[in-house]
């Protein structure tokens, strides 16, 4: 295992004290928790938007807190689920009277540790509702997962859910636009290479020298198929045809695309990915509103990359466009 | 060697057409060449500003063209200098009359082509300076370099002559604060894995399985020594050592910090350096302006970080802050 870490039991408290570290102004850590909350948490009159998951998908969570985005983001530990405990210290930090919105992707532990703390809140007399992102179409149940897995779209709903909360507007339109995103947002995955969880020190596992998987999730769970690794051109065509087919998306419609790196894939192959998903979308006259490429919820070092269409309409485009202060997605 | 790309031949026109179709309101790729350029480009009583080398660092160089930051930015082949017509065609598509400051990194190829393309836009009446990066103080001469090389603190440059030229100040002025940058900017790099041009489908160097390479370039040059992989707090303390002992500064003194991913390093592993350099410089008194953490300047596929010390003033505190659309470094 070839990482730049200290001790792999301490990666997620250290990454976490970089990643506030180099935003002092902007975030600060919880004392004695892994929340991530905005400096200037609870903001008055503003639906508290908390979302969170296991670490090792950076940029997420924690880049995307700050003006505009989320109010607090809970770290678990490397692809593991954090603690009601911790969710529920985000809750509180974040409440301003107006009641906290929960953004989970859709893992088994992930959802029952949010509800749990949602629960605990509930009983501390905060208004606390959620929203489950499942945007992932390449199978149907999986290693932690029932129903759809939650990917790369979960960023989506962080950005656009923020600037509706940012607008003042109540926890039902709040919540409302939250699930419009996620009734709108459908993406699906690659890999060419698995990644190490530094507490393991081994790949969870393995891809031949020339092979790739496709429709694998976030935490290297099984997806559709194996092959042998083809082109850019080839790749995308597969990946499209699937997030597509679940769309129906039609001639002159409207959409937002992400081309997600999974942490180890240079910039370069995500940019050829674009140009073929680009072509392919202006064929069928699907309208690119605009575009997003880089790195937004990765796997550690996993090579490969990730799809994501958002359908747009005149409310969600205005939204996707509004300030963002977040690290890792200003606008 | 698993990419995701179609022709290994064409890596580079397939990236740059990837690359304006995700940004088509901001860029434009000049017809038939490898130059992108604002979509506004020339900008009126502006002085122009042209920067490029070879691809394989993205999101350099493309990335960085937008408002705020260049007028353009000429692509090579990988790790490959572009050819003086190239940067030629880019020159006079950005000039408005105020002439052109080309802004190259340190590498014998970069440098005469550069000056190649000065002379022949010279020859056709346009004024264009140069100033030359190389902040890197791992070694002095190396496989593509007389000299020292030039590496992730060019952004910085990019980024506060870009900010000084929006102003509208004069070629001499934004000459005068693009070498301020350079003569206050140091930075080293360190590698974990080797990068592989697809072209040549093979790594340029190897690494052994618990090996590390300290001040290795961004093409995969010689560095100062390898060694077994050490810890987080022991890399960035031999990192920092180099560049501090570059540097001459004192306690009081104020810094922006980069800390710069080579392409397949988890971006959890670029916080946890940004925590250990943060404290070195905070422990010496050294305060931070601002920090930057991500992918700036890349090498492929290869995996290990780069530190940058930007020392900072007035004016280039306030440089560094203003706006930027530049898709890689919005501000």
């Amino acid at each position: 295992m070839k990482k730049i870490i200290n001790d792999p039991n301490f990666v997620v408290k250290d990454m976490l004290e970089g990643f506030v570290a180099a935003y002092p102004n902007d975030v600060k850590l919880l004392p004695n928790t892994t929340v991530v909350v905005r400096e200037d948490a609870p903001v008055s009159n503003k639906v508290g938007l908390v979302s969170g998951g296991g670490s090792g998908h950076e940029p997420a969570h924690a880049g995307y807190v700050g003006k505009g985005m989320l109010d607090a983001a809970v770290a678990g530990e490397v692809f593991t689920s954090p603690t009601p405990d911790q969710v529920l210290e985000a809750i509180k930090a974040v409440d301003s009277g107006e009641g906290v919105l929960l953004i989970i992707k859709n893992y088994t532990g992930d959802v029952m540790n949010f509800e749990m703390a949602a629960e605990l809140a509930e009983a501390e007399g905060i208004n606390v509702q959620q929203v489950v992102v499942n945007d992932d179409v390449a199978v149907e149940d999986s290693s932690f997962t029932t129903g759809r897995r939650g990917i790369a779209g979960t960023v989506f709903v962080h950005k656009i859910v923020g600037a509706k909360a940012t607008q003042g507007a109540s926890m039902e339109e709040v919540k409302a636009v939250a699930e419009k995103v996620v009734a709108n947002v459908r993406s699906i995955g690659m890999a060419l290479t698995p990644c190490i969880v530094p507490a393991a020190g081994k790949p969870s596992f393995e891809l031949k020298d020339n092979e790739m998987e496709v429709g694998i999730g976030i935490h290297g769970e099984p997806g559709i198929k194996r092959t042998e690794v083809t082109t850019a051109h080839d790749i995308a065509t597969e990946l499209m045809e699937k997030v597509l087919d679940d769309m129906n998306l039609k001639s002159g419609d409207e959409v937002a695309v992400m081309i997600n790196g999974l942490g180890a894939t240079p910039e370069m192959e995500l940019y050829i990915v674009n140009k073929e998903v680009n072509n392919i979308l202006t064929e069928k006259g699907i309208k690119i509103y605009d575009t997003f490429v880089g790195e937004y919820m990765t796997s550690l070092e996993m090579a490969g990359c990730s799809v994501t269409l958002l359908k747009v309409d005149e409310e969600l485009k205005s939204l996707l466009d509004a300030e963002s202060k977040a690290p890792a997605f200003r606008r």
